[in-house]
């Protein structure tokens, strides 16, 4: 972090930094972004944004590009679809794919597309409920009502209600959502041009990727036809000029209280960093076995080296010994104007000083809590536990249930569950096998838990009897124990069902414990705080991000990194002058071959000040006419400590050039239909049709 | 850590605790024994000891335990020599090592022995030289003097001088060893004895151990005599029983400033834990592959889990607020006691921002120096570093050499690079290969040495390449490259020689800046503040271990774990209830087939409240007549906080009991010629000869 982004936090701790703010839809500031680029927002405008912002609900954006559904994405949003269609005789990953008509197009096992269609406040309604609670009964009661509201909503499985959580607790909002389960791939090219570069350089800029994919979304077998959708650009945007990016950034932590920020610096990131670390050096390690069991591990070593190098960003921005400080000082300046009103301080005051010690009580729990809820792996083992916990919750009355077991919430779980992807015994072992053995590693092995998980059996002997032993990669199976229910499954000889079942009760326990003592106290404290902020300065700024949608606004801008000018652009011949022919290093084939007839000078990658964060990965960059200008699929190395705080200075988003994905598609890949598509009106001025059929 | 410690550095900041202490053997604090325990060790007695000490040069600790040179040390200090004498048919790490005579006694390829002949106070030459000096002619000079004052000490190859640091630069001792490098191994069990209980129960206890080996020191072929060594005990250690331990602890960080701990915390802790973590994976996931790789990897594997778990635990200790906060206290106290004098608070407390600006100067390095100058790996590569800047510095007067290339560092230099030791090309392969890849991941792929290390070729290809094309191997070309000095070096075409080259500048470079901007600075400004602590303290305290030889007290003691009191001892009996036959809680065959025959009531491991860190490891623990009553091979998880200070109420020293020792020889081993040996009056008296041949 730079001392920029710290001196702004002590001299106005309080209010939002130009450009910075993953803006609600509801309460978007067209005002601050007229001042400071002349163009407010119409309400018309942003009806339409967000009607053509998609939500993949396993945690990436995208966004509605034509009238028949077509969705634009990251390539790495569709990473796990691709792979799942891949076999080790045809490796889409590697090799790409393009449905060349729309009957070729393949549907992926477990995507879930969101469109937002209402947003409304249940704050009120929730806070009735909740009234005077603490602990045990704040919690049920909070998450009672919550499923109940949800549940009142969700009318249909067409539809997806979720009541969310915005200002740490400050509001709560209902936001219903179109619901699309029949997702199909229709383009992606090779992961070597999608994440060229690799991890080394991920989160850096110059860059030169194609991190593209296009999904369609279904309804009755048919293309959905979509009213409202983001027209194509036709000269990408220029330096300067104003960008919008509409998406879902996953989470911030910029409203955290001091001790939980220290919570997070001294013991939830390394921990989990060390996690991933290990995890990664694994995956490697396994990878050099062969060519098969690299293809079927390469996208969770992607996932686990992008987790390693954005929580980095985070612990170092936390490390930073005056970024900390800055954000010292802006809690003790929100104290300090809470604390003018005598009443109001006795009443809010508390709340930091129960935030402080539930802190102290997660670091009690913390290992317990990551081991036995948080550490098992495998997609076998996941089955495992969903059909063993549904046994339990389902005949429950649905605000008594597991948040993730409530009725609105089952659609997305049986679709994971009754996923006809691929498994990997071989896999599934190592996955399974190793997070047997760190929790073995967390608890030690004499805790009765760990001796109950293991009996005389090593952690590998356990995970290879239960994995081959197990019947679950059977989807019919898997559909009669959901269908069963308790009986089913408490009859069930089936050692994953049994290894579930055996470390369910201590699981449960210390996830009850933390939800009593430490999440239900903290999510109360911040009501209370988030209360009072609104109160003492009105709802001025923007909540923290939470995997709902959001707009932000900023600039096509580079930044200065030391003393040397980072430009907002590179071009495909930059991409060229890039190639090694090494892994990551490497343009395919395909590149190679197309290189005379590709405009070299094609603008490849961008920049933009706008403020994301991840989950924003698919999001589309657009201009004030709501036509697209690019991708979101990073942002630079700066952006990391954003979870924090936004450093307008440096922070910028990294996204694909709209121009170079229409000319890589017409010119490399063959995709005109696509381009079509997206350019209709071109499209028909050149004589082709893209008429709906 | 717990309270009590961080309590009782608030209290008594500059006063050693109970049983605290690492003490040189000049300065032993006899009186506080006696006061402590009712026993003044005399100089004869410590003399005695010192002598019958033994230093393993890699990094552990020994002692002579008969007069025909037996070394006694533990397995996990000589497992790389047991691997090294191991093939893929006769794997002794598995199986075990027993020299059922002397000429059965085996060679180890790099074991180097020391012991501590002479002690000898340099300071006044060293700082005769250094007066005035700052900055590179400080680091230079003071550097020089050391060597020259080795040199001039080193009369043969049988001698190794070392002027040590002690003090943090209060004291320059030059301490005058006699060398063994003709170490032989004598026995090793089985690692699954040895090691058991794995990592998961490594820094634990109750704990079931037999972590022995031993070795014996040769003199032109044969044996070397010695005349002091420690004597057996015949009934081991009772409860609360005074002990010693004799040994070379490797480092603790207890006079860190307070800036210089943040350090640690913030960046050096986690890097270095982070690198570990995803090391430990690789070699998890190598290991896949098959037995032979397993084979090959376990050493290192051992030591990086072990690395893993000892760092982990350091972090803990200084993420602890309240502990953290009693080192601000203490150095908070001392400046105030300092600060006293106007003349010497003029002088001396700049010392301390001086040290707070050499840690933010190496925030800056941190990168460089640590990818360039120590991030490369494989023995391949040691060795072509060592021929490439041993060329350019040995034609140098010895004083301005870097610090290993002295002459008196010579033996140990060649010792490791005419190993004969095997290499293993795929392990180096993947060694060397990984480094270079987390090398381009800390500079970026475009820092110029990453360019020019890698040029177009990914890190497996450039590791691929130089391991495959590389003659290094081959012991006699490593001669002749060394006695060929720079002109052979310039000449050769090796592809890992000319590796080494081209990254040599820009390695020597970074270290430069490092030394003379950050060490330089540190160890100039510590000397200036030891000074003031002796001026205003007295030398009453012990200074921070620096791997030279220390003597402890303390005695056998349980500790409370919570609720939980934790018994001092175990018995073989445990270890038999704690095997389940798996990995790595699985009993060796030899144990279970001579079960009937063990005294199961033997005590197996124990622990005592000596104050000993990493490199302890082999250490004796004696009783006040200078008999061994056990072999230190750990501490327990609270020991591992003991870089940064003592807590006398938790931390404990963990050992094999010496009882388990003998009956294991005797009765599991037929190592009846090695009791004989260490107890030659029990054996006489049962008619067994030991005599010398």
């Amino acid at each position: 972090m730079t001392r920029l982004l710290a001196s702004l936090f002590v001299l106005a701790p309080l209010l939002a930094a130009a450009d910075e703010g993953m803006w609600t839809f509801d309460a978007f500031p067209s005002d601050k972004v007229q001042r400071a680029y002349g163009f407010a927002p119409s309400a018309e405008w942003l009806e339409r944004v967000r009607l053509s912002s998609a939500r993949l609900a396993r945690g990436c954006s995208g966004s509605f590009v034509s009238e028949q559904g077509l969705v634009m994405t990251n390539h790495h949003c569709a990473h796990t679809c691709i792979e799942q269609l891949s076999t080790a005789g045809e490796d889409r990953v590697k090799s790409g794919f393009l449905a060349r008509t729309q009957a070729e197009e393949r549907r992926c096992p477990d995507v879930e597309v969101n469109q937002l269609t209402a947003i409304s406040d249940v704050t009120a309604r929730v806070r009735g409920a909740t009234k005077g609670l603490e602990g045990e009964a704040y919690q049920k009661t909070l998450r009672g009502e919550m499923a109940r509201i949800e549940k009142e909503c969700q009318t249909s499985d067409a539809l997806r209600c979720d009541v969310v959580t915005l200002y740490q607790g400050g509001l709560y909002h209902l936001y219903t959502y179109r619901r699309f389960q029949d997702v199909r791939l229709v383009f992606a090219p090779e992961l070597a041009i999608a994440f060229f570069g690799g991890d080394p350089d991920n989160f850096m800029f110059p860059r030169y990727d194609l991190d593209v994919a296009f999904l369609r979304v279904y309804e009755a077998g048919r293309p959905a036809r979509m009213d409202r959708f983001l027209r194509w650009s036709a000269k990408g945007a220029a330096p300067g000029e104003l960008t919008f990016v509409s998406g879902h950034p996953g989470g911030t932590d910029r409203s955290l209280t001091v001790a939980q920020l220290q919570y997070q610096r001294d013991v939830a990131l390394p921990d989990r960093l060390l996690s991933l670390a290990e995890l990664r050096g694994l995956l490697t390690g396994f990878q050099l076995q062969g060519e098969e069991q690299k293809r079927i591990s390469t996208a969770l070593l992607f996932y686990v080296e992008n987790g390693c190098k954005a929580l980095r960003g985070r612990l170092e921005a936390l490390q930073d010994l005056e970024f900390f400080q800055s954000k010292v000082a802006a809690e003790a300046a929100l104290r300090a104007e809470i604390a003018k009103d005598p009443e109001r301080a006795r009443r809010v005051l508390p709340a930091y000083e129960a935030i402080e010690r539930a802190q102290k009580r997660l670091r009690e729990l913390r290992k317990e809590l990551s081991a036995l809820e948080h550490g098992f792996d495998g997609d076998l083992f996941g089955f495992a536990r969903t059909l063993v916990r549904a046994a339990e919750e389902r005949p429950k009355p649905n605000p008594e249930r597991l948040r993730e077991y409530r009725e609105s919430n089952l659609p997305v779980l049986t679709q994971q569950l009754f996923s006809e992807a691929p498994i990997y015994p071989e896999f599934e072992k190592l996955r399974l096998g190793h997070a047997l053995s760190k929790i073995r590693e967390r608890l030690g092995p004499d805790h009765a838990a760990v001796k109950k998980l293991l009996g005389k059996e090593s952690p590998q002997d356990v995970a290879a009897r239960v994995v081959d032993g197990t019947k679950l990669r059977d989807l019919a199976l898997r559909k009669a124990l959901w269908e069963g229910g308790a009986k089913a499954v408490a009859d069930s000889q089936d050692p994953l069902i049994a290894l579930a079942k055996l470390v369910d009760p201590d699981a449960r326990a210390i996830r009850k414990t933390w939800e009593d003592e430490v999440d239900s106290v903290v999510k109360k404290s911040h009501e209370t705080i988030a209360e009072a902020r609104f109160a003492v300065q009105g709802r001025t700024t923007y909540p923290d991000a939470t995997f709902t949608l959001r707009l932000s606004y900023g600039a096509v801008k580079g930044w200065k990194e030391g003393t040397r000018q980072v430009e907002p652009y590179t071009t495909i011949a930059g991409a060229f002058e890039r190639h090694t022919g090494r892994d990551p290093f490497a343009l395919p084939q395909s590149w190679l071959d197309a290189k005379a007839r590709l405009d070299l000078a094609t603008r490849m990658n961008l920049v933009t000040t706008n403020d994301i964060i991840g989950g924003n990965s698919g999001s589309p960059v657009f201009n004030k006419d709501a036509e697209i200008v690019g991708l979101v699929f990073d942002g630079n190395i700066h952006s990391l400590g954003g979870n924090y705080g936004f450093d307008p200075s440096v922070n910028r988003t990294v996204a694909v050039h709209s121009d170079a994905i229409v000319e890589a598609l017409a010119k490399v890949y063959g995709g005109q239909r696509i381009v079509d598509e997206l350019r209709p009106a071109k499209a028909a001025k050149a004589g082709r049709g893209t008429r709906k059929k």
